[in-house]
């Protein structure tokens, strides 16, 4: 176990962003520019109307993700400098997410209602955006703590393009005529393997980031965990055991759910995870490729932690802790891929890549955790209450984006991110 | 007193509207052209995502109406012919609006989620359905029904019509940066005069619509009803009148309003009419051409019948009944606008092509009243509960649109459409 | 047609009620006690608990009910001497139901949070009040005015009287042992016989109180009113008549409801009246006697305006209008119950004594009526909006409490009056 | 640091309470009478309407209690002999809390609509049930098992008496009159003392209970846990320092608040803990007895959990996590109320007996957890989700209930509970 013997230096940086020591400028603009172009290609094939609708309050329009974060850079980098002219004063205002620092927002719930500016002149925002943000980073002549919020920016941007994905799944899946986001449908996956175990000893443990890389505050301080013997599948729960979930009545036992889970399903009469449909046909699944037949072989995705928290008390088993997934995903694989080798010949545990998988764990800031100072303190910690942590990352994550001491975290009934189920054990 | 002969010929018509004797097909095609011609003026300078914005449940967007009012045409119409091939199977349930008949309708309240088919989409099907529709109009082989149908058609794209203006209004109107639909502002009214009577003898009256123009079933039958003595004021109250109502603490004394009325303004904060906007340079109102400042001799408009009732309580007076209304507007005006000598010179009593104007009548049949069979039954008849009836016409109303026999409806306590306030006495 | 000499005097009456011309204080103490006394015996077999449940906001507990009355005499009548001590300072704000002139209200929907007074201390307020009321109508010393407001109180007792009973009805309703108010059942009904109709020639009719008995400003002023020719059921439509409509899926048939209607159903799962229990033996009804097999031959009771509405337009009728209505109660029946001949022999018409029948007509004000000033002013005008009107009365409205120009009025929606259905037709 | 060996063996017990090795029936009987007792001695002064009041849905009327207490005994001992009759056969449904094993229950949040069994009946079921309780115990013949259940019972009734207190609190607060529960005003505290800090060294740590005594099963099983370097305030936040963060604007200031909470108290338009009433005189405090002057040096009570997270931030600290709350009480204070020496002189640290303390953890099972199968296992581990976690007891909870491992749990917005503030700060 090697400590990190940068924790309190990180802490006390006066932004979240942890800037490598001596960036160059150069790097982080070509960076930067890829970042920027991937979001119009996430949204290239769709129109003004796709990009304008919010099918619930949790949705944001494709346009206004892609009018705030460039309100991110312009807000946090392009005014520090007093000679910035903004491209529009009401664009503080409307494209704010939850800053207070910065001044009031928009009602969140109302984004939908804004059809001006419209996707052309966001993207002409965009533009103006991007040639100031040029000349900066061009320009060599930005301070460690600018260069840090250019690379938090571009975090942040990462983090929008998946809620991009998630919104305009939300969006589509509205119109009875279930539009498909791509043509192309992906492969079946392979026949599922039987899951096997991951056996963990306790003792102490590393938790949170360490080293030079970007994380966000809630990852830090690195700190030591306490860790019982456990076990963690293998791999996630896949649509063919969930069904016999489903089939076995899991949805009617009430002794299976937490409290809160059992009132949501019967009040919201859920009886599947979201985007299944059920059809003449047996069930379905609305996906980025239109309505599909559900793929046994995959994992299981769009449940609620209750959900998962249902299922895995069904199967006799439980969720993983936070500390336990990012002890086995240090372990056995590698965000690059490679992975230590496994009882059952080479397979890919799906720490990362496939879907973002539930914790039991309630998202809590870590011993010694203290948000910085100002708006940009805003972004993680105020959220530490009533969520809970997922880990790993998705199919939809931009690569080279999370970590292993990623910290994703939602509401327990939330159920529109690509959100799925791994299993564990006390031991 | 002229009594109508055409009661009940006209209401055993089989649908709602009453086709001229011997139509020419030919004069209906041009006014089909130029009706649905109005449709897109009207939208001409809003893009897709201006006409997908739903504000409120009450609001539809732009594109939906585009699209339901072809709807119309295509379930009525082209569809009785089994060789039509539909634009879209999907649209029948995308594009109902309220007739169970037809069969299940999309969500009204999620009109606003529907991003495909989009705005070019829509148009495309508008183009569909009007080379149809003139190919069977020129065919000179419709039947009497037939046409009357297409009559009935085009007058529930003129309602739509102004419809559309509300909605967009309300729709930019949820822009803090109050977008102008159009750039043009209107002149400001010429100084408001004083207020005249026009004073009724009560006796019998004949009411409802008689003769051989198109009109709504709910306009029949025609029936003698009993005036008492009473008198209409001859214009519409002003801003500044309204004005002097809310500076007297309208709004704050509960003996001026009905009961529901006063529960409305507490629970919803309403201090002034919708539109009204209070800024460091006083109330301004939002109109179609932008934030303006309030225009005092303007008729006070986007009030809700309590609203109108309770001004009418503060300054003394009250609300008109329809018959009331109807009596002096056949008697003072016509449509058409040329007026009958006033006492005090020429001018404009304003009964229509300014303002709807609150009646104190509940929207509820006519004796001998019946709704036609089938689906379009559906169009007036199942609305005849706890809505109020307007009458008149407003600026926004498509020319030649209405007649002194119109009855328009809306619940109590709504308020964007184009709605004012007539005051009338007991004599 | 006899024409009304005193409407004008009526309506000019500084209160709603209209005192008989030599009025003795001494008779009017009588009827004081008989009608206090009547409150009491309605509530004698429930205890405190049972009076203070609230089951719905619409609802109120019936210690609210005995308290209001006497809040009532002693606002209206008993503070108009300075020298009059308050029961109990906190019960003008407690007791007040909606007269803003008078203060602001205890909140309507938390009346059922008032534990204290207890029913007890309720009973001591009821027993001071009584008091004081017999000192004052025995002194003598009362103005025409005060007399007035004693009979207007008195009436608004009785009409409290049936409130009573509706609400305790609905409150052991919520309790699923369905408990009885009282231990009595009654006689089942006679075979029904077929209905037959009344039929009336159209032409001119008084409608509205005339003479000098009491009643309310609502009945006021007498007026002329042209009917058509119609005709009217001279009975009530029974359960096993409503348990066809029920039968023929009549709330799954859209064309049969008013749009609102088809609408509440639907959210509300409305599939029987009001107190309709399906058990494993069929139908049951909740009864002020308990649970009770459905009486076939008994008038369907608790129905909505809007069920009341789709019944008729199934059966291929409609609801009377109120000035029908009246004329036919008229004609056929005295409220004292003696009967014109009618076509088939000896039977009971039920105008009066079993349920209020709802009209088609919404409650709106008559020509000429106005509200008399002040607090007492608030009694009937403020509620002149999205209310249907029932005539009749019921088998719980005191006995002399109502008249055949007496109007109620209920929301269409509402339901847990003693409501029923009588058919008419035009002819 | 010493282990305990009993953690297996107590998790593997087939109900949650752990009953001592040999208890003896006759020394549980004479508890048994005296918590019963204890029950009635808190309503004594209350009569059957102040009983049947629901303020809202958290809220149980005192009826429920003493009822749904009986109802413990009855379904989870008394039915367990088969010859047993019960007393009413409806209250296996009617008093069911939440326990759906058992059966369905009845809606929680309509349980003030129950008039009948009256608060007589309620008294009788008690004597019921208690005189079959002191025959099965008397007669010596109950299994390890059912005294464990009754043991569980007697927890569960304490737990019963302490929301009593909550609860009627509440449902007296809202009458206007504010009624108070006793008539004894409480002394004033003495001058608020300056805080102290407890400081703690990190390291391993115990926690969760050991020993024979009775614990929940949340309590379980003991584990160890590190301990970051901290320290903790030796007494409560005070009424005054929490004045001065309102006075400071806390309220305004949307730094200093949760996401969630910042949306709460600007929703619910929060400017004070609940029970604080603003008067003529300044603020008020609604307690037991009555409306009484805020006490300065009294500490601050019914906050929710946003709150006392907010008043921390402003105050430069945070919240105690669990277990760091936990080790200190261990070592500080002792139930039985004997310190260890303190810095400054003779005081009580108001671990126990003063208010209950928010910690900054959420409620989450211990590693290792497993709820017990059957019914009793939905006592606790279903709501270990959303909710976090309150340590310590107040000075309503009954002598002798509480323990330092004993785990209490609200939602972060509720608040009527006896919910005080204790600080913590990282060292």
């Amino acid at each position: 176990m090697v400590q990190c013997e940068s924790i309190r230096a990180t802490v006390i940086s006066s932004v979240t962003a942890k800037p490598e020591a001596h960036i160059e400028s150069g790097r982080l603009l070509n960076r930067f520019f890829a970042v920027r172009q991937h979001s119009l290609e996430i949204t290239a094939n769709l129109d003004g109307e796709d990009l304008l609708v919010q099918s619930m309050p949790d949705v944001s329009p494709g346009k206004w993700h892609l009018a705030h974060t460039s309100w991110f850079f312009e807000t946090f980098v392009l005014k520090a400098d007093a000679q910035y002219a903004v491209f529009d004063a009401s664009f503080e205002h409307l494209f704010n997410s939850y800053y207070n620092a910065v001044g009031p927002q928009f009602a969140r719930d109302r984004r939908g209602m804004i059809s001006r500016p419209n996707l052309g002149q966001v993207l002409d925002y965009r533009s103006h955006v991007d040639s100031h943000m040029a000349q900066l980073l061009e320009s060599g002549d930005c301070s460690e703590e600018i260069l840090a919020i250019v690379e938090l920016g571009l975090n942040h941007e990462q983090q929008h393009q998946e809620l991009m994905l998630m919104d305009i799944k939300h969006v589509l899946f509205q119109n009875p005529n279930f539009p498909a986001y791509k043509a192309i449908p992906p492969p079946a996956s392979p026949p599922a393997r039987p899951s096997l175990w991951l056996d963990v000893d306790g003792g102490m443990s590393q938790m949170g980031h360490c080293g030079d890389g970007f994380c966000f505050d809630n990852e830090l301080p690195q700190h030591p965990t306490l860790l019982s013997p456990h076990r963690l599948a293998d791999r996630l729960v896949t649509n063919a055991e969930y069904l016999a979930f489903i089939g076995d009545g899991g949805y009617e036992k009430s002794a299976l759910w937490l409290s809160d889970g059992w009132s949501i399903i019967n009040t919201e009469r859920w009886q599947a995870p979201l985007y299944w449909v059920k059809t003449d046909h047996g069930w379905q699944e609305f996906t980025l490729n239109g309505l599909r037949p559900l793929d046994p072989a995959g994992p299981v995705a769009h449940v609620s932690f209750y959900e998962a928290d249902a299922y895995a008390s069904w199967a006799g088993h439980r969720l993983p802790t936070e500390a336990e997934w990012e002890h086995s995903a240090d372990k056995v694989g590698q965000p690059a891929g490679t992975l230590v080798p496994l009882p059952a010949g080479p397979h890919w545990p799906q720490f990362t890549g496939a879907l973002w998988q539930w914790t039991r764990s309630a998202y809590q800031p870590y011993p010694g955790f203290s948000a910085p100072p100002g708006a940009l303190g805003e972004y993680n910690g105020k959220f530490m209450c009533s969520q809970m942590v997922l880990r790993g990352s998705s199919f939809a994550t931009p690569r080279g984006h999370a970590r292993t001491t990623y910290r994703n975290f939602f509401y327990p009934h939330q159920r529109w991110m690509f959100s799925g189920i791994r299993l564990a054990d006390d031991l």
